[in-house]
């Protein structure tokens, strides 16, 4: 019989987990290099001591956590993040970063040796609280101290000072990329956050390919005045433009295709007085599609549609776009490997895309990467209700646990 | 020769307070409630205590300076606020509210005792951080504990709980009202805040009237959902629909009337995750007319408009408006005092209307009230480049000295 993880260990932990962040009114605001996403890390720090695991850190607030003494290399790999959307939900990022340590936890303590380590990653602000997939684009590439310097939080905070005396990062903030003879490969396990296995009654997703995906900010900056005293016709009125640019988006996103969508989550307003013109409006964009090419033409296209909406308004637009960070197809030998994994253990499973953007993205351009999809009550995701069944937590983990042995042992 | 203010006390007083809330940028940020707010209270307050006055608090954070041991009343009384828009100027509200200071100190230091005393007043929450002329609507008709429950700031954050260990308050804060008894009448100094007086070469503004207007909150209530998985057509997004409610209140001034004026100058998105499709978002609304019948046309327009936009966008909308500030004449027998005042100090004066609301507006109610302007550079207001010349601070101030020794001698 294979070996399973400790599935009430699992179930424990992440509840546990769940009980950081959360919200008055339920849901989970753990965002990253908050104090909540400090007291996961805590967690999980004790978690890793718990089970005689050694924990890396690096200067963005990645942490990998392997057994010590054995430091031989290539390992695999697997893992995800701790932190989570505003008011979000209870399993995206930590069903994948929980069973990784689970699955290190279950190897280490069931012996005999594998041929190579496995380790347990956790990625920081995948969620984009600074910056969308930080802290696997730190591992795959690292950003100059000019990017990190850019990069604000929703109150217009800037990342570096956030990271200032924040605890779980060590070293330079420029040199983060991990040597890919480090890798042998990496395989993540993640709720599906759509309807389509729930729907179909399927227990694993094989995930075929990961959505392409940019985002960035669109600024439109007018003139502030005073609402009682300033004439319509007088006014240079940001949200004007905003507003107009904000109602384009749904017409861009399906003139560029079926699967294009189209994002505006955070817009700020400033001065932001109820009495005054807005001088300055900030739009957050986020926007995916399976093909490069046509995440590439949306960008292009959201620029243009800034300056439409700040030439009819009178004010000036700046378009500041994210990097194109490509669709990527995942690994056919690991996608096959998952499949006998969950045939070995009695669960049916298909393949399927990820609408979602993951650090399996950054990690397939680094080693041969692999996702394990779990069904999604309703399909719902980022949102306090996002759930996955503790008979799917388990199933999912144990697919992943059967994958990283097999990886491991050949 | 006739009574004059002390012009360098005068300016120095006001280059003092306006160090207070300093942007580091430039401009003010000294909204109500905030510490810099209660920094200037206790800045105003050492004042009082330094020229002998006494100071009085009700729980709404109103504050009325008199001579001690003269407490006969009807009173005359002179004043404006201390608080400012997020990073507004140094003259909007300040200019009135020390000048009236200066002028109960000179009043004081130049006997003889007039037949009436006079008061210097700061109303609290002029500019609408938690509400529109919070401080004075409580002098003219309190509020009760549900609407002040339901006051809140642009961080969601609320008055109540604001007021929580604010130090500038005393007593209840549903007991606020004045007694019209009390007062004999009121006089406000004033920036015009728009260009005719600079444009026509002129000192002082004598105010005919004060502009109607109302506010209020339109909510857009839709789902949050993840953006990568959510496909464009399976969304309610609550802010495309506020985007296209924005986007029609331009039209609806203009459809109103010339003068009319509709200002959203703030919103708030939630979840406010780039990476989340928007569940609430929030919509503050401005507008003003001199008609009584045009402020409440336009209330009722925005409720449809909101509805309108709500049901185009699959969300649903709530509009919650706030009472009406009725336009006000001002009062006639003060408006030709103060006009007699400036031509006896030989300053050219003209009537002009008010497009900007004031706490006139709400004492014009209680007492006989008239208001007192001085030029803006430029019409400027609610910004940091805000200004009135030395020279037009200190003849604004003389002309309210002398129109409050008249109606407090006569």
């Amino acid at each position: 019989m294979s070996l399973r993880v400790d599935g009430k260990r699992l179930l424990r932990d992440l509840a546990e987990l769940a009980e950081i962040g959360r919200d008055p009114g339920g849901g989970l605001s753990r965002t990253s290099f908050t104090p909540a996403d400090a007291q996961a890390r805590a967690w999980y720090a004790a978690k890793c001591e718990e089970a005689g695991l050694t924990l890396e850190l690096d200067a963005l607030g990645n942490m990998v956590a392997g057994l010590p003494g054995r430091h031989d290399e290539p390992a695999v790999w697997s893992g995800s993040h701790l932190d989570t959307v505003p008011h979000g939900g209870a399993f995206d990022g930590a069903l994948g970063a929980v069973a990784a340590l689970e699955c290190v936890r279950r190897l280490a303590e069931s012996g005999p040796q594998l041929t190579r380590p496995v380790r347990a990653v956790v990625f920081s602000d995948e969620e984009g609280n600074y910056n969308h997939l930080l802290g696997s684009t730190a591992m795959r590439r690292g950003f100059s101290e000019e990017e990190l310097a850019a990069m604000t939080g929703r109150d217009g905070d800037r990342l570096v000072d956030a990271l200032d005396g924040w605890p779980w990062a060590r070293g330079s903030r420029t040199d983060t990329r991990v040597d890919p003879a480090r890798l042998h490969a990496f395989a993540e396990l993640h709720i599906e956050q759509g309807p389509t296995l729930e729907q179909q009654g399927i227990r694993i997703g094989v995930v075929t390919s990961i959505i392409g995906l940019s985002g960035g900010l669109v600024r439109f900056h007018g003139r502030a005045d005073h609402a009682g005293t300033t004439p319509m016709d007088a006014r240079s009125d940001a949200l004007l433009a905003a507003a107009q640019f904000i109602g384009a988006m749904p017409g861009l996103a399906r003139a560029s295709g079926p699967a294009s969508v189209i994002t505006t989550g955070r817009v700020r307003v400033q001065p932001g007085g109820t009495n005054q013109v807005p001088e300055l409006a900030e739009v957050s964009l986020d926007f995916r599609d399976p093909s490069r090419e046509r995440v590439a033409a949306m960008l292009e296209a959201i620029g243009r549609s800034a300056q439409e909406a700040a030439a009819a308004h009178g004010v000036r637009a700046e378009w500041h776009p994210d990097e194109i960070v490509d669709p990527v197809p995942l690994d056919e030998g690991m996608r096959a490997l998952i499949a006998d994994c969950a045939a070995d253990l009695g669960l049916s499973s298909i393949d399927i895309a990820s609408g979602a953007g993951h650090d399996s993205q950054n990690m397939a351009l680094l080693t041969p990467t692999a996702m394990i999809f779990v069904p999604s009550r309703d399909g719902r995701s980022h949102v306090p209700v996002e759930y996955t069944t503790d008979e799917d937590v388990v199933a999912g983990a144990d697919v992943l646990l059967a994958t990283l042995r097999r990886l491991a042992d050949t």
